[in-house]
């Protein structure tokens, strides 16, 4: 079977070939590290995680770079304001290199409990300032780039090919657009490769047009050329990066090189509120601590997993709530048959998983459409509970089969459960306050009140509350 | 009371009394990253996490840099041999910089559970190859460096300073020692600034000197002078590294700067095994990762502390049996008294802390004596002990002040409790097991058989085993 992929470059799905058989080498934009990061940033690299994970399950030898934004990130996005990481570092009163430290750590915390698996190599921008400097200098060598007053920018008008990702014209983007035109500039869409320092600019270097820091975009052609090489298989970032920063990544690169810089470009959309994109900026957004203290990190992974990565995805509390709900049977149901597996639980009912195979691989590789693969394992599991809630069992090796596809597909590829999480959401803690109030109903049976209320109050002492419901015991924390 | 340091400088314990009134800077040599860490890291950075958490505790704003060292340690320490990175790199087929991203994670996950905080910068000598390369021409503008090559001495004999930590002289070094002469050196004690990147090196930027890469000790005083100033307060490291890496950075930094480099030189001592030093190069370690299998990581962190950090520390799987024994008896003490106060458990007992107090602060004071600091945790415990062995408990507010003075001193400071460990260790589910053995027991009292059955065998089914002994029922988790 084969892997569709869409490619921004050519607006349609493509057969995935990577330049090197067996072996894919992926970038994605990472984070510009000045503030916690919320469930945008989650969607985005939820969806590159997958990617990756499926690469890997399909036999591929993957190297995933994803860099680390800690200097160039200007407040005005398109060379102009401060940098980001420097007016936090004074709101915070603390040296620009803490605060990437401080966010550096905060994002990896974050998506560690997502599940996202660390990339193999996390390059920062501060940290490959020589490698951009040499760019700068052959792109001026080249013809490509022009000095002003100590700052270096790109002339867009030097490479024919800009604009073909982003579908846009070099003559279009002088009318029209809100770029603020900088004086230097010979071209409203040039863009900076370096930035001279403005008295006061903390994080700056020599360079041969002396002290300055680089451009935003410089840092993704440099740091990726440097580790997947001239050519690479997938870059991959947020669709509002399409441009200008992407655009830019590829002229810059393929000016120097004169090779096509990446083969399939990958944009994944966004999360909105109330139909707004969530951003930082626009203040809507709801961090990934904040959301923690309400969801399970899985849940969260779940919730965004079942839209499709080039589709928008509407954040409420209310639809995690829902999404929570779906993930907690699936959750249920390989917990169940863990345990059956464990105490060689079986029955008799065998199940036949290839058409569950096929459906997940098909919804796989059409472009990682996870919202249909979810609903594969969804069918399975109505499956397993038509036959679990019935008298009989699955046999030995059904269960193993069908254990062994949830972990594969579940675990492995969707990332969906993790050793810690199936012991905390199965905690035996729950099996032992399930234990306890069977054993009050028992006593309460054999009009042992003595013993059903000794139950009852030493549960509360530990914090746990009964309550009897009609047909039912139920049971919560104190608050 | 004053704080008193030992200085490898003078050689005794002075007076701490920080350049700057209030705030502290402190550079710690880190790890080179192309294997995990074993102990004696661990001694290391427990030994320098206890000075920066006191330093802290005493009203200082700390600011704590760490380096990563990713690039120029070479396997025969002194400007010989292969890059430590690269050869791991060929090792695992891996790009140097995924061997650097691998380990770098692998040491801070180690020192997480180590409870170390993080420092507040966390440098990469690759991240700063523009920063050192301007110091090597600095160095060669002032007379104290040649080029030889393509590579950048820096001459021993024109720094009139050197030999002042380690108490050598240049003359001394030129004989006896089993330095391996370079031919390109002036004098055999002159060490690598830059070294030309030979075929086939990999981790090679541009310099005014052609390819190549920064020598070993120039990271350290490029990246510690970037971020604490050109006169910082502690340069803390491992009794090793005083000569020659230390010395060698006070040589690169003064003959820069005119200024002296550091106030207090910190050296803490070696972990051995069977009197011999533990070093990933002697092929005596034990990995963190190995030890954690067998140990709690705060177990650990116990052991080392209970020595002091200038004395050297014998490893064995038996001492650390025998610090966890302590360990456990510190942790059943807070555990029970968070109880107490949680359920508002009071007697009539007051107790007065303001010996321990003094005796506690004494102790750190004097050049972070934690062993003696950790005597002090145990005497109070034991009056603590004798207290609630017998009939009556701590009233209210000796419960409350015992409880923050444990929090304070053995959490805060010594770091040896976490809310993850106190969770671990009174987990609910121990409480809920015990809960429901007594039920069981109250179950036979009112020869309620049928319903002692049911607890006994639903509890076996969960994988949990009661034991009936002469005076009370144990219980054990399956194998």
């Amino acid at each position: 079977m084969k892997l569709l992929i869409y490619n921004t470059l050519s607006r349609t799905k493509e057969n995935f070939l990577p330049l090197k058989k067996g072996e894919v080498g992926i970038y994605v934009c990472g984070p510009t590290v000045y503030g916690d990061s919320h469930i945008g940033h989650a969607k985005s690299y939820v969806s590159f995680d997958i990617i990756v994970r499926y690469l890997r399950y399909s036999g591929y030898k993957v190297k995933y770079v994803q860099n680390i934004t800690d200097v160039g990130h200007l407040v005005g996005d398109i060379d102009e304001g401060e940098d980001k990481i420097e007016k936090q570092s004074k709101l915070e009163k603390k040296h620009p290199m803490e605060i990437a430290e401080l966010y550096t750590q905060s994002y990896f915390s974050d998506m560690d409990k997502l599940n996202i698996l660390r990339p193999n190599i996390s390059p920062r921008a501060t940290g490959h300032i020589t490698e951009q400097i040499e760019m700068v200098k052959n792109l001026i060598s080249k013809g490509f780039a022009y000095e002003v007053n100590g700052s270096v920018y790109f002339e867009v008008n030097k490479f024919k090919g800009y604009g073909k990702l982003s579908n846009r014209k070099v003559d279009e983007l002088s009318e029209g657009t809100r770029i603020v035109v900088s004086k230097e500039k010979r071209h409203s869409a040039d863009f900076a490769l370096w930035k001279k320092a403005e008295k006061g600019h903390i994080m700056q270097w020599q360079s041969p047009w002396g002290n300055g820091y680089p451009g935003w975009h410089l840092e993704c052609s440099a740091m990726s050329i440097k580790y997947l090489g001239e050519s690479f298989d997938i870059h991959g970032g947020g669709i509002e990066n399409q441009f200008p920063h992407h655009e830019c990544e590829i002229a810059q690169s393929e000016a120097v090189t004169k090779k096509p810089f990446v083969k399939y470009w990958l944009h994944n959309n966004m999360v909105t509120v109330d139909g707004k994109k969530m951003g930082k900026s626009l203040g809507n957004f709801t961090t990934l601590k904040q959301a923690f203290k309400k969801f399970n990190p899985l849940e969260i992974r779940f919730f965004i997993l079942q839209s499709h990565y080039r589709s928008t995805l509407d954040f409420s509390e209310t639809a995690i709530e829902g999404a929570k709900k779906g993930y907690e049977k699936l959750l249920n149901v390989y917990s169940q048959l863990k345990k059956f597996c464990e105490n060689k639980n079986y029955g008799e009912v065998s199940i036949s998983l290839k058409k569950y195979n096929d459906d997940f691989i098909t919804a796989m590789n059409d472009d990682f459409n996870t919202p249909q693969a979810i609903a594969v394992m969804f069918d399975l599991s109505k499956e397993i509970y038509k036959i679990t809630s019935s008298e009989n069992l699955l046999n030995k090796k059904s269960t193993t089969d069908v254990l062994q596809f949830i972990t594969e597909k579940g675990k492995d590829i969707l990332g969906l459960f993790s050793d810690e999480n199936l012991k905390t959401e199965s905690a035996i803690d729950k099996e032992l306050i399930e234990l306890l109030i069977q054993t009050r109903n028992e006593a309460r049976k054999l009009k042992q009140f003595s013993l059903s209320d000794f139950i009852r109050n030493n549960l509360s002492k530990l914090g746990i509350i009964l309550e009897d419901k009609k047909d039912k015991t139920e049971w919560k924390k104190k608050k």
